[in-house]
């Protein structure tokens, strides 16, 4: 299934949850079952009992949307915590010189940061180094401290795409080497268009995953490029915090990011930026 | 006034909003309006709305509860940020031979770190470094971007006490020198015991800020000493990230932390921690 969160145009703010059909209508949830809750986050503490009941919607054929009618959001929106992984593509270590690491390398962003699928991206005057960087994401379905990476998958709702927009720096020169602050700007965390359940993929570590700048691929490489996985990533992670549906995972970039390009390459006013990945989706939003 | 978010004993997972009175007494104020809602998050949202509504339920005497009928939670709960600065006190610096800061280091727990003022710290296998700091919090009370200093008070609810737990392996050696995981473990951020409102408070920039492990005074001074104070530290931030109501802002620590001791001391199972601000209270946590 693909999970969407979305708004009905002349209702913008009131966000329900959907799923997408094939051929891109939208099922509404909350039409279907009134008792559905009106956010992502409180639809995945539902567990099962949410996925049986959206199984159900879409079987009905009931209260479908046109696609015109509606604007797809970020799927999650106000999680706990953007868990975000730096250097976990073995070819995106290459491209800095840098060591294979031994241990996931875990940041974060703020959940202001989130926006949607295809929302611009604020180019913020305080920085003159803002970078794309496509990533794999995926969300928290079930609550967890300690988990095993046996189990890891099933605390997992599903993936989706996004783009780690990095101010280089106030990453990298600024704020005490501390990532934070060049990593959350508002608009820096574009999601979407679907949170993709972990049932629908074949095998997410073996999927194409690409950038375009303004229609050039900028970024082109495979999850199975991936040094800590999913499974891997969960279980980390875990050991520090307990884990709450909706949690939002970035999983690091490959290579072909601006800043490592000789001369460095930055974003600027007007610039469409596209992420990609095989079966899941792709995401375009404009730098304004 | 010295707002608390509480729970009835018998109720627990049930949060309340409530003023905290001059004896200890706790007016719920969801029971004398029941439009009030039930975390100081959304009571934030609500603005003077809110705080009128507080005020006139203290002078009404009514809808009190005895401080035995209820457990005090954090004065907040699920922020969209819980955003933390380094080396903010000139005392703090000087004791690890660092430079005073020219610009505010920013870094960030998750808000699942998040206890209660009264809560145990649990000590966590993965470290065996974890450490006290003794901080002024404060507590956005109304959204905004850009915000310059001379408007900053204007969106700060409040002030509390904070214990910024810090495992020194994690942030100090480990996860390439990015500080998160060191500082975000469960239960690594007691807050509380109020949020006392910004009004209530003479000069929260000169106030007596302490901290006891088993009763010794391990860390001593002033908040005269922080470098980066309250003003400067919302228009700093918002540069970068819209503020929202309840997002907390752990200020910095004094010197005395355990790190820094000749040799380390760190915290170990049995320990109680206290950490303590003149006007505005004191928090006490057992470390298990």
């Amino acid at each position: 299934m693909r999970l969407v969160q979305f708004c009905r145009r002349g209702a913008e703010g009131s966000v329900r949850v959907g799923v997408e059909r094939e051929n891109g209508v939208v099922v509404d949830l909350k039409a279907f079952d009134q008792s559905v809750p009106c956010t992502m986050r409180e639809f995945l503490e539902l567990g099962d009992k949410g996925m049986e009941c959206a199984q159900r919607a879409v079987s009905s054929s009931e209260c479908v949307l046109p696609r015109s009618d509606i604007q797809l959001l970020s799927p999650v929106t106000g999680p706990d915590k953007v868990v975000c992984v730096g250097m976990n593509y073995r070819d995106h270590c290459l491209e800095q010189n840098a060591p294979i690491p031994t241990e996931p390398i875990v940041f974060s962003k703020f959940p202001s940061a989130i926006t949607g699928p295809y929302d611009d991206i604020q180019l913020p005057s305080e920085s003159q180094e803002v970078d794309w960087e496509v990533e794999l994401a995926f969300v928290i379905g079930k609550k967890g401290k300690h988990i095993k990476e046996a189990d890891a998958l099933g605390h997992v709702a599903g993936f989706t795409v996004a783009n780690d927009v990095s101010a280089r720096d106030w990453q990298m020169k600024k704020n005490g080497k501390q990532w934070l602050l060049g990593k959350t700007f508002d608009t820096f965390c574009p999601l979407g268009p679907a949170l993709v359940t972990t049932a629908a993929l074949k095998d997410v570590h073996n999927l194409g995953i690409r950038c375009l700048v303004n229609g050039d691929v900028v970024q082109e490489s495979n999850t199975d490029q991936l040094i800590f996985k999913t499974e891997k990533l969960v279980a980390w992670v875990s050991q520090f915090v307990t884990l709450y549906p909706g949690d939002v995972f970035l999983t690091g970039t490959p290579p072909g990011v601006g800043v490592f390009r000789k001369p460095p390459v930055f974003l600027k006013k007007g610039d469409v930026v596209e992420c990609q990945i095989d079966e899941i989706g792709s995401i375009r939003n404009t730098v304004v």
